[in-house]
């Protein structure tokens, strides 16, 4: 049990990737899912919003807060396509949980590479459910910062180890490639979607610009397939042409948050959507027939980010890998908060 | 300029103690009150949204974003009133400034400490346009641990040297009386609430209880005063009379919050109120006659959360006074997030 009151561990991008690599990216992304399909199990249990969103020309800050009563969490996380350009990631993250008995923030973390993990980890859980039982390839389109942990999620979950990758830059395939080697894969580099798409059973969809696309159109997609669609992710932001989400049975995190966010915000309002909880609940089928095409409408929900923060909470208790950050104010008497400032300027080390 | 994409400045407890006894309290208020007056006046140009609030049985954890199209601010906040009991802090904070255009966090900083000093710098500002001229004399009812902090921004910005104290915890008050002592106050500590109110031209409630209180009633309340109403700050979270409220001119900071959490709350939801920017910017009167009796109804808004981080900032480039913290993930290719873990792998100290 912790006594210092003021500090709160912290996660640092070092520490991240040391925890990620001392457990292992495969068991990592299989534990995560285990976390993210028991909260999914327990959806009603928590409070639900669509995340805060402040859009600009440039991209998009958002804060995606939620809570189970007990524990309280939240991500701070942007969207920017413009920033690799400059050598910046795209989207950069960190979050915070807290208890919600005190208030007190409970652990702060960096969660760029976090966020990754519990991306693939929830299109792998998606899948799970969806995706033509006995699948072994897949198809993705956009070979930057996700895709690897895309192609490592679903082969510790699902057993993909044929990957056909389509990029509009070759060298981002090229990295995956590189990236991806002696890890299990075999792997086809396309110089087309329609050629990525041969013989696949899954295409994951994941480029970034941030601007209407339309990266898969209907001719391309046959019967049986699993889509998850993970680019289109803010207002104005889509991947598939509207008519492939006409033949879709379409399941999402969290339908207020998707229909503004996700690929069905090109369709009506009330269009019918199954919400992926009721899936891992059981309370509703997945995937019910060999022709039927499946899509997973991916935008990312605060429970798939709590379920992470929870996971790392635990792993880091176990690992040591933070570091202590002196967050709170904690003067020895609660009221007196300027007295503590009062004590600071009597001791030797203050200025 | 910093080039090392992956470190955000942070600001320590300790370094904001030592950062505020540099620049000096007062000053420090003074400073800081400019900063949310000058951002008042150009309140139009801000994103405004009610906080995002986390009720639980025991508490609240808010999160209060804005944004001026050019830096993103936000505050984590908690309103805690049992903490105390177990030696924690009723409110404790941290913020958060990014860059709109990249998304990147510039500054993370703990806000316990700066909260305190931005809602007495708030409250002060406010004074200033509203409190009868040449006053000299606040009663200060709830002594905990904001009370210091309102009385050195209302001596800062407006003279007050008279302070009559008045809490139901009689050590709260000797408390206050300790950490003013040599400050310029000549101080009283008053047995009733009636009693700390004689003489006084503005009067601050402070309290902390989460429950409508009435902390002051009708008759307390003469003409020409000035009520600083700070303790009451969210649903069900109010300090006065509902018979104050109809005989004062009532000043608030952004009406659709404090609709929810200010004493306004007890009103009918269309009850005219003044907005306190409109009268910062000159747009409106702030105090027009002697006899009035005019009430700022304070809740706190993410734009003085916004104007504190500003200034802390540029604070923190002069004086050095912040910390590196490796927050953002910077891989040499912005696409190779995963081939930056890999690399990290092959490092000789990673685990």
């Amino acid at each position: 049990m912790n006594l210092k009151l003021n500090v709160v561990p912290f996660v640092s991008v070092d520490n991240m990737m040391k925890l990620v690599l001392t457990i292992g990216v495969e068991r990592f992304l299989l534990e995560l899912a285990e976390c993210i399909e028991a909260d999914f199990r327990r959806w009603e249990s928590f409070d639900k919003t669509p995340r805060v969103a402040s859009h600009s020309r440039e991209g998009v800050i958002e804060l995606m807060p939620t809570s189970d009563g007990e524990v309280y969490g939240f991500k701070y996380v942007n969207g920017h396509p413009k920033n690799t350009r400059e050598g910046r990631q795209t989207v950069t993250a960190f979050g915070v949980l807290a208890d919600v008995a005190t208030g007190y923030p409970v652990l702060l973390t960096e969660m760029t590479i976090l966020t990754a993990l519990r991306t693939a980890a929830t299109s792998a859980v998606a899948a799970k459910h969806l995706a033509p039982k006995g699948a072994r390839a897949m198809a993705i389109i956009g070979n930057g910062a996700q895709a690897e942990f895309q192609a490592l999620a679903f082969k510790a979950l699902l057993g993909i180890d044929t990957l056909r990758l389509y990029d509009i830059d070759r060298s981002a395939s090229a990295k995956c490639v590189r990236n991806l080697a002696g890890l299990g894969f075999s792997i086809t580099v396309c110089n087309s979607i329609e050629g990525a798409m041969e013989g696949v059973q899954i295409v994951t969809t994941v480029t970034a610009d941030k601007q209407n696309a339309t990266i898969l159109t209907d001719n391309m997609v046959g019967s049986g397939l699993h889509i998850n669609a993970v680019g289109g992710d803010c207002p104005g932001k889509t991947e598939l042409h509207a008519d492939i989400l006409k033949r879709s049975d379409i399941f999402v995190e969290y339908p207020p948050q998707t229909r503004i966010e996700g690929e069905i915000q090109q369709l009506p309002p009330d269009y019918p959507v199954n919400e992926l909880w009721r899936v891992i609940a059981g309370h509703e089928p997945g995937r019910t027939g060999d022709r039927q095409i499946t899509l997973f409408d991916s935008v990312g929900f605060a429970i798939e980010d709590f379920s992470a923060l929870r996971y790392v909470k635990r792993q880091i208790e176990q690992t040591g890998l933070s570091d202590e950050l002196d967050l709170l104010a904690d003067p020895d008497e609660p009221r007196d908060l300027f007295g503590m400032l009062l004590r600071a300027a009597a001791t030797p080390n203050a200025a």
